[in-house]
């Protein structure tokens, strides 16, 4: 069991570990409790129908993040068993990391800290900034290094959502602004930021193979089937989840199929590309978050959902090849397509929703 | 990006499909709508509780769909990712489709349409009969030939599904007779129709290898979990729908096990076959639709569920191969023995207890 | 479709099993009945409210039994397939034997048998003990050894629970002791008693392979996910299945952290082992059942999940190889480190919880 000094870089990472999930057991020892216990049967019930109502939407975005992008990011072959390790492990540092950070700021403004569903899934969100990001730098990032990015970009991303929420009022249930462009930019800035030097050789570890493909495939189409809890877990319950759900599903719907057209009218043979099909049916997904429980027309949610899956092949097939050879900007999985492209749509598209609705009623 | 004239068949998937998603956003821009909001917090939670208590049902649907049918198909290892790609494309195809027409008939009679997630999941159930008919001919026809037969399967069930339901009165919550019955033979129809001439050699990518048989049993094993869900969603909330969910447990819990006796019976080494397994295990699925909500004793349910497994094993081993050889008929995925038989098997037990029922009451 | 002789063996599965599947027929139709239908509609809401609120979590518990825990099994490479049928025959079995045992001691006292979804939940719980008992001797038992076994062990398993929660009133939400321990200690006494003459030689289909790896850490991911939906079925609506919920998240979340420190500071490359994972990761869940709807400090809830992940690893690292060389026991999935001493170290902190509180009330 001698350790010899060698090894020291790769105690780095135990440690540090060790070390926050000690801080962490003293900041709830300290600091946390649970909601005072509902006196009276009626209360109870209120109790359970408010707060954990969202229990089933939780656990499909746990579904989501830890099987659906865990397989999707299995795709580089030698490398995913690692990618599932690490997102696992990343996604359980970013959650609990939000949670004090949230916890700590709401100390200083209220006290003693009551720890419901509601305040896990909101760090659950904060971590899937997290498990995006990742998507720039995979397979060429230590684990050390990832964690060093998941504690740099939690703080940030909170600042960011305080600011955008709070501050400017924008609705924003998917997280299309704040979960989805952030951490695209974010990502892509840490991707600079640690390879700005000439272009590498591809990994060998980065070159996908057949048999990987299917289990990739399978992890993308877990996180299609869910996408809509993870957009409607916010909205108001009633109508506006409801729309939410709705819209969302003929968004992805429509990206499908448009996705299936565009990959095939690009690629010289007429095949579909998995990466493009990957990639294309979620980004409707992305798009829709931020106007999915708006009252607009029925008919905004499949053409959005076509326009971002058009848009995000197109950005694989011309884009991403242009911000490599002018940029030397090396974008792993392809995030600025899937998250910041139909980010941006989404947001253009919330922009027109709310100017159209405020004609309406003036 | 110079398109030979010799890809041209290549670029007529993209361009049918393009076409229609141009279609369906026209139909959706002329004549869909949503429901009014409702005006008063009650009226919310009245709507919360009616229209999206079946949304939980609904993921799960979409898990057995999307995943766990996507991943049974790919048995044939070499054939598995275009299996995949091909369900999960098809069922975003019928949907919409089943989703216009239906719109369109009900335009005819009663104006603007208003979308919910009801009318969303009968476009679903449409879209099963498409995916179901594909097993008899699965790795055989092209993207093309799969979406035109899509294209003329769905008007037909509707038609044969408001003929049984509504003109003939026939209950059918888990879509025994017009789903399993109705694609089955639609799907040998095709298979017929296809490939009428004389007997073809087997595809080298019809040959499946253990490596395949994995996943494929895990496909299964997701339709098997969420089976209860897919037969109750349709069913009157409260004593029917929790009685649905009981028979359709119980019915498959004794179709694993009769399979399991049945199969290691017949084959000469007493090991049990992969292929019995995967549809002697949803036989019972199949059959105990039509009869699931029905008040009738429990044994009729497990009992119902043996008799099915029996029958599908046994239309394995001598059914299939007799077909092939009287009637040169080809069915990859032994279609007929899954949903044929035992849906007739299911409907001859509804039409018992319904006669038992109606002599106790009179 | 001669039977030789020598194939006698072969067919006492089938026999077996089939022989029980018509005695199970029998007792339905003697014994079994449904409840009453309910006589008005504000009482069939009360029905749909109380009996089957629990079918989401049903259901969940379903994909972690037949998908989750078939998937771990899977990590011995040319056993994966059969470890996947045998777990999904052996629940099916187990859960039937179990609602027939349950049903005729209820009938002794009660008369006739009222079925529901709560019934069947109580026999799905029974069945996990087998499931958990049969990774002692995972690949080295025949499916008729299974199958012996899981009849011994499903009424051993409902005399000792009714000792413990009935006698003793042991409340115990998550079964830490009555699931977890027993079918530890029955699986190892299995495991003695069955091997107990001289080591043998590892078996090659024992040797895992990384292609396996993959899909076995994807079964403990999708165990992973749905535990809290395991622990906190049983518990009261409202608050005390909240707090179940909460803690086991917190509990799970930070055993998978500790895993990774205490595994990675113990192996001599400072990788991180996937067997320390997959079981450390899920041994808080373990812990946390029986405490789990307690009022306690949350602290309590991350540092029981830590105390048992380190049990666990320092159990795989030091504990199994002395067992092995020791008493000569053979425990192939170690069962001992993920459920015997997680669910020791829960039951001793639900001893310090009961007399805190039982002290803070004096």
């Amino acid at each position: 069991m001698a350790v010899p000094p060698s090894t020291y870089p790769q105690r780095l990472l135990p440690l540090f570990l060790g070390l926050f999930q000690g801080a962490l057991l003293l900041f709830f020892a300290l600091l946390v409790t649970y909601d005072e216990p509902s006196a009276q049967a009626e209360d109870t019930n209120l109790v359970a129908n408010q707060v954990y109502s969202i229990f089933p939407f939780f656990q499909d975005i746990q579904v989501m993040l830890v099987v659906g992008l865990g397989l999707l990011l299995t795709f580089l072959p030698r490398y995913g068993f690692s990618a599932l390790t690490h997102n696992f492990l990343l996604l359980n540092f970013s959650m609990q990391w939000a949670l004090v950070l949230q916890g700590l700021l709401h100390h200083f403004h209220h006290g003693q800290i009551h720890l419901d569903l509601h305040k896990l899934l909101i760090s659950e969100f904060a971590a899937v900034t997290v498990l995006i990001s990742v998507g720039a730098i995979l397979g060429r990032a230590s684990p050390c290094q990832l964690l060093v990015m998941a504690t740099c970009e939690i703080p940030i991303y909170l600042a960011t959502e305080w600011v955008i929420v709070t501050c400017l009022g924008v609705l924003d249930v998917g997280g299309t602004i704040t979960i989805h462009i952030f951490s695209c930019y974010f990502g892509l800035g840490v991707s600079k930021a640690l390879f700005r030097a000439a272009q590498q050789p591809l990994h060998p570890k980065e070159t996908p193979t057949p048999s990987s493909d299917l289990m990739s495939l399978v992890g993308t189409l877990i996180l299609w089937v869910f996408w809509p809890s993870f957009v409607a877990v916010l909205c108001q319950p009633g109508d506006a989840q409801h729309r939410a759900i709705l819209n969302t599903l003929l968004a992805m719907s429509a990206s499908a199929i448009t996705t299936v057209v565009v990959s095939s009218l690009l690629e010289r043979d007429g095949k579909l590309s998995l990466g493009h099909l990957q990639n294309g049916s979620l980004a409707g997904g992305v798009a829709i978050g931020v106007v999915a429980d708006m009252p607009m027309p029925p008919v905004a949610a499949p053409a959005l959902g076509s326009l971002s899956a058009m848009v995000c092949v197109l950005g694989f097939r011309f884009l991403t090849p242009l911000l490599k050879r002018k940029l030397t900007l090396h974008d792993q999985c392809g995030i600025h397509n899937l998250h910041g492209l139909p980010g941006i749509l989404g947001a253009a598209a919330s922009v027109m929703a709310v100017l159209v609705t405020s004609k309406d009623t003036s």
